[in-house]
């Protein structure tokens, strides 16, 4: 999912550099040339007057004719679908007051740097939240926060410094992520990029997710327990202040 | 897959209780009752007139109308899709021959007990085997062998005792495998259901699979090590002769 913000892509190259290592790791061809994809966006935004939300992508092995496990043939030519969601994405309510998540085991498959549309434990997840007075989860394995169910997540310590799990196959390598933590360094706030537990992120000072369409919302609870003053943080708003600056020049 | 033999379907209600089941664990509602489900299969066997194979189901959890991570509203239907496919199954080569397997990382989410279409991993798998000159893979995990990339797993002792990993959300539970289990006990055939390993699995004399088409298949290899003397084994060739009377008297 590509955000728009003023009916421009951001960061486009990011998302499509991710596109071609989740495909090569998947052994699934590039159906269209880098420009022609980014050609195929450009006119979605157009058809659909998309002024702000996000261009949903997704490439299949292709249409084999027949259900196998096995690979179909080279000949067979993927499967290329994209559509648009109009939604707020700078003024989204979320980003003003922050979330609550609840902490949930983490049960997905184990290469999670591969975008895949494999969503099933996500959308569980994102349901035991709701059905947990929560708005998302914190995927726990092993002791330890992986991810949110469909964004990066991050605590702030006592002297400021962003914690986040570092890139590996457990986790989405994020492209806000990525984009974050070169802001947050040129800004002055230590990054530490370890592993976390819940325990640590019950006593942080702060906490916040970061994901394509949603750039930074606080969180103000885990498990019911406030994080921090259980308002949104000025690290968090700071982050998202700063991202928003470099997306709107981005797309201005 | 239920599969299908004389046009008649084999272990229906296996099945459909299965089935039930995944879809309570995911909060799905079953679209259409158990009897009127039976008679589309009978109805798709007499229109694609089928002899052999298998119908292939898929239930999803319906059109919202648009892509959301949350569950659709109560009053979005399920949908239901299925499919017929024709190929032998009684006199499947690989009966005779037996496949030869590959051990690999077993990468997919912690609920295998619940049949979903997120089949990217055992396709993987698959197709990792088929790279490594083998017809499917032993999925390895904490140490143990889980399961077949789409099977069960067995091994057979010194003793002629049939091993194999007990139920739990680590595998799938198979039909073919509950009634293996019930016919092997009747038969004589001592059965112990615990993990094991895959060094204990290069040792054993035999090893097989089972599963809804293939019903049992000995595999003859491991990792390029011949499983016993490297020829189907007779415990396993008992175990399909034994499923293969009562499946021909089911669909007689």
């Amino acid at each position: 999912m590509t955000a728009v913000l003023n009916s421009k892509l951001l960061e486009f190259d990011g998302h499509l550099a991710r596109l071609e290592r989740s495909l090569k790791e998947l052994s699934i061809a590039m159906p269209v040339s880098a420009a022609q994809l980014k050609a195929i966006h450009e006119e979605l935004i157009q058809k659909n007057n998309l002024v702000e939300g996000g261009i949903y992508l997704q490439i299949s092995r292709g249409n084999a004719g027949d259900r196998d496990f096995a690979f179909p043939d080279a000949e067979v030519k993927p499967t290329l679908v994209l559509f648009t969601q109009a939604r707020p994405v700078i003024n989204h309510p979320n980003a003003a007051k922050g979330i609550k998540v609840v902490t949930m085991p983490d049960i997905r498959w184990h290469r999670r740097d591969i975008k895949t549309v494999g969503l099933l434990a996500p959308c569980l997840a994102k349901e035991y939240a709701h059905a947990n007075d929560a708005d998302d989860a914190f995927l726990v394995e092993n002791g330890f926060i992986t991810e949110g169910s469909s964004s990066n997540a991050y605590i702030v310590l006592a002297d400021n410094t962003v914690v986040t799990r570092p890139l590996s196959n457990d986790i989405l390598h994020g492209i806000t992520r990525k984009s974050l933590l070169l802001l947050a360094e040129r800004d002055g706030i230590k990054v530490e990029e370890r592993l976390f537990t819940p325990d640590e992120a019950y006593h942080a000072k702060e906490a916040f997710i970061s994901s394509a369409t949603t750039f930074v919302w606080p969180v103000v609870s885990i498990d019911g327990k406030p994080v921090g003053d259980g308002k949104p943080g000025p690290v968090a708003q700071r982050l998202r202040e700063i991202y928003l600056e470099i997306a709107k020049k981005e797309t201005a």
